[in-house]
């Protein structure tokens, strides 16, 4: 395939407005394309307008999975300098919604994928392509493949989120509570006739933090660090001469291994059930997303090809001493060591479908990120440089080769 | 003046839409009227289409007060059964937005006067009339009022506020303070980048209760009752991923003369001055209402005639059982003791326009509240008794009468 093919089938990704839903019609578009290379796929129905892709090529053991999502996140075309779902070039830069996000990960599988066909290269053992609808949302795609089984016979996953020349092999869980603080609401110069539903809610939230100090200070991952709470929203009242009979807050928790998402909604429950029995409050939580940490297999033979392979893409970037300067910024910051001369491997906060995928596994499973992108995702004006995307084809091709030579 | 009459200048009072604005047309329409009935009166401009109305009769010493708003609060007409601005009868209730609070207790005062000027009685004294702009937000117009002198040689105050029967002589004073917190933004992955401005509020908040917990303790006033602090406003953040940059809070005081405003506002400094210097929050406040609580003399002149002229008409309500039963539990829960046999003199916890007529004498000052009107201020298909109404002008004709005699 040449530049312009390549370039073409990342346009035509971004093009479909996968913005939370509609993900079928981006696997059917890439089940046709596949069908023209002569790689058979098929649809796995999510709900609606959304669907999983799944194509293997070769046969047996091992499975090697690859995968990507082709969802993206919503826009505010106000923002924005082009069209967002129009790719536009301007130097070596791509622009798009999911540019960086991943369908250019995406697209860069699976050309990959089609250029190992075209090369009647035989493979001892399986290639199952995965690409999954709703990750960004509760990872519902990814969900209902490992519910099907699509995850049980696999030894490795590569998924090609994007790093840019990092790896990461382990990730927080996530823990969304919303709490509900019910009162009763009243003239605020009859406090006996009412019941004060923020200060219910904020002495709540005191307890927890307490209940939580312990264990969150006793707990700590070598890959990922400490476990981080935040209370990121909190509500009630809407005049100052009355007392407010409702307040919510969403706690939002980093996760560990070593202080399980059960542990903690544990802990919290306890509180609000001593706290309603003993007071006159009447505070309930609901949990909202719920995804368990995942510590991969530092020695697997997937990562160790991952860094071997990236390495030369990584010294050719000949970055500046400002860029080298502001990427150790960065990784302090994220608390990750940085090193400009070697693919480093790293945990992160965020998340990825392999929550659901590896939710029966989650700890030292063989499990690797690698894709094109930059610390854009999510942004307006999202890129990825072309240079990085083409390059991300040849080295995906020669991660598949490897694994299975 | 026959019923008919009295009715008429009720229905012209409620059709203006005084809502916190355009009280200077109230104040016109009570010029003419009283010009008509020989009795001059002049405005006293407040800002934009606001004023007051001040007119006298008699000459020299004492000086009797009397005093009422022009303003209402807003309406939801939705839920209202009548135009809210058309006065409307209905066996003896007198529906419309003010039945209650408090055109009523202004067109008895006003009608009264008129009364008192027909029949040419000379008073040992000057009355002075003054109706007021803006008494429910902030009390603007009684504060020009005050500024302006019209206070200084005032003797004895009576302001028409609904009581029904029972009268005030003491309010507690009220303070909103707007919290502020400052913080940074940032992805919930990476707290070391932002500053959680909902954890600082939290944190400042526990403070200010702590630090106000014994000091409210020890004050008690034996009319007003304790302190009463609230949270009655929070909020903070918008979305659970993300670090929360800003936050803000209402706290409603409802304050007493043995823990002074000023006192609670420097307790409160000293946290935020203390809470600033020592963690990476930035917790700034605003004072928005600020009224001094008003202890008036339980034993001035003003109150007792209250107390003797109301009582004939108290008794002459031939309550029922349960209505003396819900008026019982009512006082029960605003810490007022309640009997049906006499005009009892309460303090409450709403303000007047007394919080700025005696903000140079706030104590032991000669302040009665007392005026036609029930519990239904400021809510859906407010309404006045007729007969209430009626009786007011000649309980205020007697009250007035025997000041003087």
């Amino acid at each position: 395939m040449n530049e312009a093919e390549k370039i073409d089938i990342l346009s035509k990704l971004v093009s479909f407005k996968s913005v939370n839903d509609h993900e079928k019609q981006v696997a059917e578009y890439l089940q046709s394309l596949f069908k023209k290379h002569g790689i058979e796929s098929h649809l796995v129905p999510v709900n609606g307008d959304r669907a999983n892709l799944v194509a293997e090529i070769g046969s047996g053991k091992p499975i090697l999975g690859v995968s990507g999502h082709m969802d993206v996140v919503d826009v505010q075309a106000q923002n924005w300098k082009t069209d967002p779902f129009q790719l536009t070039a301007k130097d070596d830069k791509l622009y798009g919604r999911g540019a960086t996000d991943m369908k250019s990960g995406l697209a860069a599988m699976v050309i990959a994928l089609i250029e190992l066909k075209q090369n009647h290269e035989p493979f001892k053992g399986t290639i199952r392509f995965m690409a999954t609808a709703g990750e960004e949302v509760g990872q519902e795609g990814a969900e209902v493949l490992q519910k099907s089984g699509y995850m049980k016979d696999i030894d490795s996953l590569l998924i090609g989120e994007p790093t840019g020349y990092l790896t990461v092999y382990a990730s927080k869980g996530e823990l969304d509570i919303d709490l509900q603080s019910l009162g009763k609401a009243a003239h605020s110069s009859m406090p006996a006739l009412g019941n004060n539903a923020v200060e219910h809610l904020i002495n709540v939230i005191n307890q927890i933090k307490a209940q939580l100090q312990k264990p969150m200070a006793d707990a700590t991952n070598s890959v990922l660090g400490k476990t981080i709470f935040n209370v990121d929203v909190i509500e009630g009242g809407t005049q100052p001469n009355a007392i407010p009979g409702h307040a919510k807050a969403v706690l939002n928790i980093r996760t560990i291994p070593e202080l399980s998402n059960q542990k903690i909604l544990d802990l919290i429950q306890e509180v609000l059930d001593n706290y309603n029995a003993t007071t006159s409050g009447k505070v309930t939580m609901e949990v909202g997303m719920n995804i368990i940490p995942i510590l991969g297999n530092k020695n697997s033979k997937l990562l160790k090809l991952v860094q071997k392979i990236g390495q030369p893409y990584l010294q050719k970037q000949n970055y500046t001493t400002d860029q080298i300067k502001q990427f150790e910024q960065q990784a302090k910051l994220s608390g990750i060591p940085f090193s400009a001369d070697e693919i480093l491997a790293v945990g992160v906060s965020g998340g990825t479908d392999a929550s659901k995928f590896f939710i029966d596994q989650p700890n030292n499973c063989n499990y690797v990120v690698f894709g094109p992108g930059n610390n854009n995702a999510h942004q307006d004006n999202e890129y990825v440089s072309k240079t990085m995307y083409l390059d991300f084809i040849e080295i995906f091709k020669q991660i598949i080769t490897e694994f299975f030579a």
